[in-house]
């Protein structure tokens, strides 16, 4: 069997050493091709370049025979630019991170590094996302590399549909205390605000975002759970947001009053 | 009975037509606040501001009592900044549009209007997505008015769920040729992307997005189906991404090889 062609993205740029640490699993796959932002993007959930242009350069970094491309844009443009324009083939799998801080539960619709990998699954191309629930730039990847070796071998040998998106988080554990990899489902948690106001040198008030994290549910199929426990977490992420459960409730309403 | 409370919201920014048109139309259900961005913010998806500050301005506009605040983030920025800082209390519903183009199909995930709605769904706000089929600045938002009207009351007499957020489209129709409203299910569509390449006159190509939109999804109960044939789509959306269907085939792969 030929080689897959892999591309390889992420939320945090190009020179994250999440990213550089999944290149350097995925070198082990296939034959990677690199597209990512050239600055951080944390946060960007699903957002594309409509109103302005994008730029893209070519990176050769030394001691390396794969092609690279930083891309001004977010995360859904460098897919978008890799799948239609940079690429001379569609990839045969697309990997997005490792993001540094997690993805799970609710965090899901406002990441970047999903919506690059939910990008290449709306292109018909399997995708997976990596995250590890550690935030800092020097966190510790080497424990997850074996796992997402494994993920990824099992997504193409088991030819994973694009039609579901997988968010795989790791807990921030050592080598050796990961339990292992747990199926789940996406915690019902969120996020509540609080904005910390200031005021600026010129006396005019302004805010940053900050919150804390409530998961009131208790089950044990969620990936909040898994993690809590040890475990990695892969929920299958669907980009049909249609609440199918809905309709036949929404059909009783009268529009008319 | 009180009146209700409604936060209105956009990703078109506070000026433009669209969501001009909604508040008029709020005016005559509730009280109203509004707040939206200061500047156009198509495309952001589910875009957040986590790495700079956030400002506000309240706006009077002339012969108004309404409270208007304009924001400098993003559509999910506004409602977060709206419930947990800018309003003496939680809102009944919020509205967000009337956006100037459509949110149909796949748009859902890339649009700014749309993650405005499912924001304040994720905190527990019911809410509706409102979209005009028509890109147009000076586009003809009259014939709508009588339908969001009563999309509105309905979601408030039905105590709509929070976690199940309306996205509305209305075709480009004039009065009286809107045949009704129908409750549908997002059709499997998507853009195949054109990348539209140029050359800076400093010699550096950069690249616009464009494409065209392709829909495979032959269903009658699609909203690409019911706005083709001239009637208002009304999607329950949600934001539990797991796909569940999918939990049992990835409990079958073996992860191990």
């Amino acid at each position: 069997m030929a080689k897959p062609l892999i591309l390889v993205t992420n939320d945090g740029g190009i020179n994250a050493p999440g990213i550089r640490n999944l290149i350097s699993v995925m070198k082990e796959i296939g034959d990677v091709i690199v597209v990512a932002p050239d600055s951080p993007q944390s946060g960007m959930g699903h957002a594309i370049t409509i109103n302005s242009t994008l730029h893209t350069s070519r990176i050769t970094p030394i001691n390396s025979e794969i092609t690279e491309y930083s891309c001004s844009g977010t995360p859904a443009d460098c897919v978008k630019l890799a799948i239609n324009e940079l690429l001379d083939r569609k990839p045969d799998i697309c990997v997005s991170g490792i993001n540094h801080g997690s993805n799970s539960s609710i965090n899901v619709v406002y990441s970047g590094t999903m919506s690059a990998a939910i990008e290449a699954g709306i292109e018909g191309i399997p995708a997976i996302g990596f995250s590890l629930l550690d935030y800092r730039w020097n966190a510790d990847f080497s424990p997850l590399k074996p796992f997402i070796e494994k993920i990824t071998r099992a997504a193409i040998q088991n030819k994973q549909r694009a039609d579901v998106v997988l968010n795989v988080n790791f807990p921030a554990l050592p080598e050796g205390e990961i339990k292992g990899i747990r199926v789940c489902r996406q915690a019902k948690a969120n996020w509540v605000e609080k904005f910390d106001k200031r005021q600026s040198p010129m006396g005019r008030d302004y805010y940053w975002l900050t919150g804390e994290f409530i998961n009131e549910d208790k089950g044990q199929d969620t990936d909040e759970w898994a993690l809590k426990e040890g475990y990695i977490s892969v929920v299958p992420t669907q980009f049909d947001l249609t609440a199918h459960h809905a309709i036949q409730e929404l059909n009783s309403w009268n529009f008319e009053n």
